[in-house]
């Protein structure tokens, strides 16, 4: 049975659409019957359909960081001159997820929900595109972590639709060290005995795993600098305990526990190299996009050295270190120099000419 | 009421001694009754008493690493030459700890266990070497992790007696992140039910939670270039799944943990500036001894530039850092290239003139 968790409502994540693209069978066999992706547009889509910038988000993210931080006339993602379509991934809370799973969908409800890949979220974002909007090439792709693993299976899956593609703080090919962090992020969540197998009445029932969670970006999703120069004053809190407190856990405490789990399952598995039998150097090869590869040099997810043996792979790439003491939460761009490093990346991949 | 652990005995830790140093109050307010200390010693204490190398031990370690690893005729540590004595700290297992606590100690035992402090086991070790070895001078002190902690603390605490001092991978002040790692690791084990609040009936009723602890380990204590580049399988494990389940795992769910527990709430309040109203070039600057701060350059727990500037407010020091992928870790000397390098940097600080 679905459940009401008012966090994946337009209250708190303003209008936005919810867009069938019919059944979705995927790539571990299971079958979305109503495959239902939440889509926020900002600006106009040209006649020539040639100004579309596609976001895919990150883990536990939605369009709402985007539309806050990164897209405005003031921006590189600018809605005056570009159509800018961020399309939540399966599993976000917002699209067709473990917790909303109803009507059609009763049958992949909550602990029945399939296992759902990058390659599934990409496959859908291409169609609805296409029978949606009639989109079937994209001036750029950009997305932060699990965004980036969607962004670079985009331009090795397509790579005829994608002109221009920025990961940033993401890899092609998750790494072993990331796969047990997802784990250990995973299993805070099921250790709890409240989840019940995926089986609980509310996320409340979770809030001691989701807090713990929590914990667990506190000590790999920020940097040690971060804390070493208590950063968090800057962003009007006192102590350590009250950022964990007043912004860590709400973060995830007001979160669904099974469409986590959706998200981090596909984030673990995340590999472009599954189009070329393992040969990740080949799969990077087809790339034709203009590519700039964005980690962030304080990241302990994915820091820049396991960024930049894949951006020497790809024919047409630059390596663009963004600066960041928040690591790879600052992606949330609250650094004050974060976005200006962000436009001018953007800024200038998108003014190449492709 | 006492838990009987095969793990804290002789069968898995050879000969070791248990010496009493009596009642032990501490600097929170607590009393050990009878407080006992398991001493490993190897070598022969010279006449003139001035050849002596004090070894405290790390988080959840114990006296049999150094023994196994780091002592004998080949190494630095060479018993031929010193009298080497390595004192397990309070909450390890083998010394007077939660769950051994009885007879004398029954009032403190598993949940009641007063809360122990770096400098308690400092003051512990230094009355039990002046009161049964009649030692008041220590050629060298060195430890690692926890015991790099507790060898910062000796060298402030005592600067007369420490001529010498070897702090590897570990900090004089806890970082912030740190407190936060250690804070995660010990929900690990709070968060099992079967921990009961500290009143289980034997470790195996937390045995999911020190599993779950294990797994920190992974994304902590190594270094993600360790899982990127399979060292796993040089020390003869096939997968990263059998590295968990056939070392970190079995390592971390056969101790205790209650013990566990009291050895990282020492390790999140490791700071020498409480001795200086919390100036930490004070405190440094009191240091009197030769000093070689040795970070290990992958350790994500005490990276070397947290070390750095610490090495920095010590008048006679040096700063030399130990190359090994397997970061934290590295500790355990199971990487080819580790111990050439400790015995390097610690002969030459044993052959200075002090």
């Amino acid at each position: 049975m679905a459940i009401n968790n008012p966090f994946y409502t337009s209250e708190f994540h303003g209008d936005y659409d919810v867009i069938s693209i019919g059944e979705l069978t995927l790539e571990e066999g299971g079958v979305i019957p109503d495959c239902q992706l939440a889509v926020k547009t900002w600006g106009t889509l040209a006649e020539a359909k040639d100004n579309v910038i596609l976001i895919p988000t990150w883990y536990s993210g939605t369009h709402q960081t985007w539309n806050d931080v990164y897209v405005g006339a003031d921006h590189a993602l600018n809605p005056e001159k570009y159509f800018i379509v961020c399309i939540n991934q399966i599993g976000s809370g917002l699209s067709t997820s473990p917790h909303n799973a109803d009507g059609a969908n009763a049958g992949i409800t909550m602990s029945k929900f399939p296992d759902v890949r990058i390659g599934d979220n990409v496959v859908a974002q291409e169609r609805l595109l296409r029978e949606h909007f009639g989109i079937d090439r994209l001036a750029l792709v950009v997305g932060g972590s699990m965004g980036a693993q969607q962004t670079y299976e985009w331009a090795v899956r397509f790579p005829d639709k994608v002109l221009r593609a920025a990961p940033i703080a993401g890899t092609a090919q998750n790494t072993p060290e990331d796969y047990l962090i997802a784990q250990v992020i995973r299993e805070q969540i099921q250790s709890d005995p409240g989840w019940n197998d995926g089986e609980y009445a509310t996320n409340a029932d979770v809030v001691d795993g989701l807090t713990r969670q929590a914990h667990i970006w506190a000590i790999k999703g920020l940097s040690s600098e971060f804390w070493k120069q208590e950063v968090y004053r800057g962003l009007e809190f006192e102590s350590k305990e009250a950022f964990l407190a007043g912004f860590l856990e709400p973060v995830f405490t007001a979160m669904d526990p099974n469409d986590l789990l959706t998200q981090s399952w596909a984030w673990q598995r995340g590999d472009v190299a599954r189009h070329t039998d393992g040969d990740l150097a080949a799969a990077l090869g087809r790339i034709t996009a203009k590519t700039f590869v964005m980690p962030i040099d304080e990241d302990q997810l994915f820091p820049p050295r396991d960024c930049e043996p894949e951006q020497k792979m790809i024919p047409n790439s630059e390596f663009r270190v963004v600066n960041d003491i928040l690591g790879h939460l600052g992606l949330f761009g609250v650094a004050p120099t974060f976005m200006e490093q962000i436009d001018k990346h953007l800024g200038e991949l998108l003014a190449i000419e492709v």
